[in-house]
């Protein structure tokens, strides 16, 4: 982790801007990873949101355009997430004399457990960043992304910011003081992702998760994580199978997922290596070896929603190691 | 893990027996390792137990001596651990026929939270299996070691008996199915063992920890697991050593051991990279990063307890790869 004297510093060296305009695009990601609720994450190449920014000649930050919300997110800069995060940063570094206009364009639903907050967050951050000249690590940014969380969500999690920040795999191994560890994963692990568009707001989604589990249970969880952290190492794709499991998290939202346990099996059958919830849902994700069955498994699952009535997203796509990147 | 029919059929194919007497070492091993209650284990060079076995010609198992226990073991083969686990072996592949008689010599302290008495099981089971000449994979005993772990403890837990079987640090991702994977380590990790000598039953060390723990708590201690996990695999030790940390257990354990903060305070004031109790106690440990700082540990804190009028053992050693071992 960076301090920020450090993008101070770098951007005292610097010419004031490179460029006056910028394209970003930042991945949706895929939080708590069955067994690892509220530390793992990862992210994927598609969906994901974008930011055009500008510079501009007047101090302080505008939305001029959302596309792709259907009306939901706010144009006020003091109540978008984006802007926030952004405002947060240009204060840290003393530069509040910096002007710059927000287009967000949504690729993604909203409150499909993607992490779509964060795939705009991050991309505005990026977005300042890349404007700036800054080149430190990204992970600096960390803080200023979990604030835009903090906003959306009302908990400062890091388990989709970090992973849209930084791509890849993506352990908080703790939040006071922030730790975050990048993990390996097998280059042929593919993501099935199906979001069922039915209304799971995430504040009410963590309320319904119990405050107090059996120690038998929370034993059984942490050995489960610890193998599939053993088995991102090891290229192990059967032991991260083995290990996604998820007995104390699961059983209480699926409830809120239409015919959850049907899916499962759908897609077990079909040859998925493991199966859960991402993030606090409704959407939910399959690992497959291939992306032949990973479409197989989109398709299915996407038509038996149709089936009873619900509509749905899918997606098909590998680990996004990259993280957030300039489109133009 | 191989299957018993295996080891079966392996013996089918091979002389009766090898060889008429056998003197095994097996090792103490630490487990818990301070944020992987039930699930971590590692093995030491020193202390472990020995056994020497050798072929009768009566069906039957007999203990002919035990040395080192003070005692407090029995003779009687019906309720020693280590002929109960071995009659447990000889049974499943249908060789009751067999002879053996045991000596079983006590080379650490009983109730030091050193997986004393796997470390005897695992000697006696690895004794008859080299008399058999089966050389199957180690891991087929565990099912048998775990039964004498149940008869020693209350329960059959694995994480003595697997690290003290396999060597090396070992998670036991489930137990239903087990399911058992050995982790890698830094070669220059070391580890100061202090047993301070006041009684601390396995038992009653288990029954006062919670059955009911919170949600929040169990996230940040399978952050912690994670984290070690992937410090091993990346042979990170400064991760290794801010991981190591235990808020669910150790709080209630260590108020069985004396002076457990004190000691801890001197210990990461000499450059231990953590610190903690090993198994449910009292014994203690520290990892570091040489062999000079676990020497001066160990000295320090047995000094400090003597100090307080309390006796001690120390031992200084490398993460045991091996497992057991034939001594001749």
């Amino acid at each position: 982790m960076n301090d920020i004297q450090e993008v101070k510093d770098t951007l005292a060296t610097k010419p004031q801007h490179l460029t006056d305009s910028v394209h970003v695009f930042a991945p949706a990601t895929v939080a708590n990873v069955v067994c690892g609720f509220d530390v793992l994450g990862f992210a994927v190449n598609e969906p994901g949101d974008e930011v055009i920014m500008r510079l501009t000649n007047k101090p302080g930050i505008t939305i001029s355009k959302i596309t792709g919300d259907e009306g939901r997110l706010p144009l006020n800069p003091a109540k978008n997430t984006v802007s926030v995060s952004v405002e947060h940063y240009l204060k840290s570094i003393d530069r509040t004399d910096i002007g710059v206009d927000i287009e967000l364009h949504k690729k993604m639903p909203i409150g499909s457990g993607l992490g779509s907050s964060s795939a705009s967050t991050v991309a505005g951050l990026f977005a300042i960043k890349t404007l700036l000249g800054d080149d430190t690590d990204p992970s600096t940014l960390l803080p200023f992304a979990m604030k835009g969380e903090e906003m959306a969500c009302g908990h400062g999690h890091a388990d989709n910011v970090a992973p849209a920040l930084l791509g890849g795999f993506v352990l908080i191994r703790s939040y006071e003081p922030l730790d975050v560890v990048r993990l390996p994963h097998p280059e042929n692990l593919w993501c099935a992702i199906v979001f069922p568009d039915v209304d799971v707001p995430t504040r009410e989604a963590r309320q319904i998760i119990r405050n107090k589990i059996n120690m038998k249970d929370a034993v059984t969880q942490w050995g489960n994580i610890a193998g599939l952290v053993s088995g991102l190492f090891m290229q192990d794709i059967d032991l991260i199978g083995r290990s996604m499991k998820d007995i104390l998290v699961e059983p209480v939202r699926s409830m809120l997922i239409p015919d959850f346990y049907e899916m499962r099996q759908m897609a077990m059958d079909m040859g998925a290596v493991s199966f859960g919830i991402s993030g606090s849902g409704p959407s939910v994700f399959a690992f497959t070896r291939d992306e032949e069955t990973a479409k197989l498994i989109t398709n299915k699952l996407r038509n038996h929603l149709t089936g009873i009535k619900i509509g749905s997203y899918g997606y098909v796509s590998t680990i996004n190691d990259a993280g957030p990147r300039v489109m133009c």
